[in-house]
């Protein structure tokens, strides 16, 4: 017999019970907004701003600038906009800088997300950039309790509800054993070792001894059904087992601000933020211009650029410069800043990220009920995250590698025949029996994607004091980056924007500082 | 019946531990798929089935014995398929029985599921269905760590990231000082003690001293941004606030298999279930067809119904009947039942449950970051229920109001204008300063809803022996309802369509057999 929806009420409510009065209170500290940039609409006049990038900062840079009256012009080496916010989508081509291609084969509809994959819920300003642009948004899922984890090659997965649901349990029934022995007594007072006894039964699904002998919300063996098929709870995991500190970053990964339900991403696509901005600067943006160099000045800045289908070399003379690329290309452009600046540039450590996807029947809805969310495992692929969109439906996007740091150099290092085998076999370990529908395999190595060669720089932000001395401008130059924002855990489109936001906030005051001294 | 190898198996890990469970199972203890009903298509042979109601048994008893090549009729007594299952959207009208009607002003493209809103991810059959239906569909939020609860309404509400990772901080740091103290060395060995020690200090994120002193999963009081905007991270709620069995409800529920993710919804509205159903059976279904009465025998059984808008009323005789009515009202349905099965009947209790709904424009999402999800108040309108659909849009339906058992037995008592009030006032308990933008309230007090007068009966199934009473045939009448499968926790439409293909798997044996023997 389940537990019924009554049942469990009552159960919660036989220890406290339910009071009734209704007391006044303000909490404005669970409140915050999304406050569009208040520019004058003509405070740029006509000032002419050349931004190198159109990825996030570049974009949100023209987009805000535009719409304060500035004249905008974005340079982009790639064809495309967006930077590392890349879906890939039938007939997509990978290029990687040594040399190697690979073609998109999925189905039409299908998408891989190669860049960022994730929105979090506090992210005001992007989210509040794609209310304003119409960006649809659907959930992405980064935690779904029937993923697995697989801490341990030679043991078999665990069930992700059965870490989270025993690891509290056990630790329920241990703290429950200490207390009744009194062995808390200095920190406890009479009345709250019964309170927390009382609340560790139910916390931890302690029986009347106060042992925890595994719980419903571990998961079934056998699900509930009609006629005699009661449901049966999974018997619990040893602690030695869980006590396993590869099972650390399943359990707390998903309580982390920037990963916690409820996450987003944009229906069809990551790329459709970027595009949505492009949309609205479009006549600003120059595609396949690839910037050479930099010159900053006190009264204006000149960037040099070429374009990559004529080959022919051009400059761009404006009042103010934006120059968003990543901090490890920089260093090798050609400019004029001063040296402290240039050394805080070169703080910045390029860091490592890979991820293989595949095409495949979605055996892992039909067959190990995961509906998105992300699978741990102890190998070189690391992660297996599952598609949020069309989800129940025939085929889908498994991303079955997503590694980073010094496990994703070793990665890189191998062909793409060996990142691709090396990723069935991690997803084989989970779903033994079913790697071999996986197929239309796809590899990005982000070491090697032309302007890029990162995913983020090595601690996400520039360290201090380059922090501070990158988000001085030089000259007339500023520089606008996730890297140069505080992001709080990750890095995310969100930085990006706000750092763009800033610089626009601060190129516009500066505008109007100057032109009331030219009027004076 | 012999013992399957799964039964098997369980008992030996009843016996012999986890491990001895999963070595025997291996994998397949994660596994678990759909099987489509296996009946041969010409199997019913033109026999005839009368079905009593058209909810989710009744349409998939439908369903499957037509594919099976029964002659099947429906009788609805609404004019709409669906029964619980039931989506209201601009222009519906609620009609309570005690008189009062209300229509639905929502605009368009807005929906309300007044009844069943949750699909959990290992509801195999009801989710093969929607896939096999093509039912598209979309995450259901059922946490959102930015929710909130208020378990005091003398205190300002909590986070519930607050309320859930401050929880495990404290007992992690509790823990932590008992086993620092030897007080568990009892249970445990020396490298348990170590292994135990660095576990926690990671799983409840503790300080070098192994003192919680909060935790930026517990959230930020100022996100992160660009220049010197540093995320500041929540101070700890004291140990004292949270053991407040008020805060169960909040820290357990969204871990119970049947409420955790990955849940879903259909893409505009839980009636699009029902509604793929009935494009498949519509030929066979006739709304606003009362029953009157019940008559069963050994070789067929006779439905008396009347047609709701001429008022005539009509005799429906079949080889076959299945009565999915809810029990309390099949209990007052003329019938010709024996008394045991009369009993068992009587024996089931409708419970009571009501929600309150408005359209609003959503200030939980910009406000608040409360995308989907719930917030629990001790306040008798029981739950803020946040919408999953269109998020970052710019009106929304909030369900804010969702109370069950002897609360909402209190509140369905009140005037609609009293209900109405309260669900305000439980939001602006919340949400201070937002409650006026509700607007366009609707209430559904299942007590009232005419042909259901309950949402499920009280703890969901019936209780032995009467489930098996009921489970079994009366001559040629069989019951289906979610009341009559194991449901595990909670009422479900996986229980009816599992209720459903039971008996049509029986009903179908029995033709084969009835068959047989008339050709021998």
């Amino acid at each position: 017999m389940g537990l019924s929806r009554r049942d469990l009420i009552a159960r919660m409510a036989a220890i406290g019970g339910y009071s009734a009065a209704l007391g006044a209170l303000g909490h404005n500290a669970l409140a915050a907004t999304f406050e569009p940039l208040q520019l004058a609409a003509n405070g740029g006049n006509g000032k002419r701003v050349v931004i190198v990038g159109a990825g996030i900062s570049g974009l949100v840079s023209a987009y805000e600038l535009r719409k304060a009256g500035f004249a905008v012009t974005v340079l982009e080496a790639r064809e495309r906009v967006g930077g590392r916010v890349w879906t890939l989508r039938q007939g997509d081509r990978i290029e990687h800088n040594d040399g190697t291609t690979q073609t998109v084969e999925f189905d039409q509809g299908h998408f891989f997300n190669a860049g960022a994959a994730r929105l979090p819920s506090h992210h005001l300003t992007i989210l509040g950039y794609c209310r304003e642009l119409g960006v649809e948004l659907q959930v992405l899922v980064n935690s779904s309790r029937n993923a697995l984890a697989q801490p341990d090659l030679a043991r078999p997965p665990l069930l992700l509800r059965q870490a989270v649901n025993d690891t509290r349990g056990h630790f329920s029934e241990l703290l429950a054993r200490s207390v009744s022995r009194n062995s808390l007594d200095a920190e406890l007072s009479g009345g709250q070792r019964k309170a927390l006894l009382d609340f560790l039964k139910v916390y931890g699904d302690l029986d009347s001894q106060q042992q925890y002998r595994g719980s419903v919300r571990a998961g079934y063996t056998r699900f509930a059904g009609a006629g005699d098929q009661t449901p049966v709870q999974r018997q619990p995991v040893p602690l030695d087992q869980l006590l396993d500190s590869n099972l650390l970053l399943p359990l707390v990964f998903d309580e982390i601000p920037e990963f916690s339900s409820t996450m987003f991403q944009p229906v069809g696509g990551m790329d459709q933020i970027p595009k949505a901005f492009y949309r609205q600067v479009k006549d600003s943006v120059r595609l396949g211009a690839e910037v050479l160099g930099v010159e900053t000045g006190e009264q204006g800045a000149k960037v040099v650029w070429r374009d990559r289908k004529s080959g022919q070399q051009h400059v761009e003379h404006a009042d103010y410069a934006i120059v968003t690329l990543p901090l490890p290309l920089l260093a090798k452009l050609p400019n004029n800043f001063d040296a402290p600046f240039r050394q805080a540039i070169a703080s910045a450590e390029g860091d490592k990220a890979n991820k293989v996807a595949w095409q495949s029947p979605r055996f892992w809805e039909t067959d190990f009920q995961i509906y998105g969310g992300l699978s741990y495992i102890n190998h070189e692929a690391r992660t297996l995250w599952y598609p949020s969109d069309h989800l129940n439906s025939a085929q889908g996007v498994l991303v079955a590698t997503y590694n980073t740091g010094a496990v994703a150099q070793q990665f890189a290092g191998k062909s793409l025949q060996a990142q691709i085998a090396s990723s069935r076999q991690a997803v084989e370990s989970l779903h033994p029996g079913h790697s071999h529908k996986l197929g239309r395999p796809l590899v990005v190595n982000w070491s090697k994607v032309p302007f890029s060669e990162a995913p983020w720089i090595v601690h996400d932000e520039v360290a201090q004091p380059g922090y501070d001395t990158l988000n001085q401008p030089q000259g007339r130059t500023w520089l606008a980056s996730d890297a140069l924002a505080h992001g709080g855990v990750g890095i995310w489109q969100n930085s990006a924007a706000e750092s763009a936001r800033r610089v626009v906030g601060l190129i516009a005051s500066h505008a109007a500082q100057t032109t009331r001294g030219a009027a004076a």
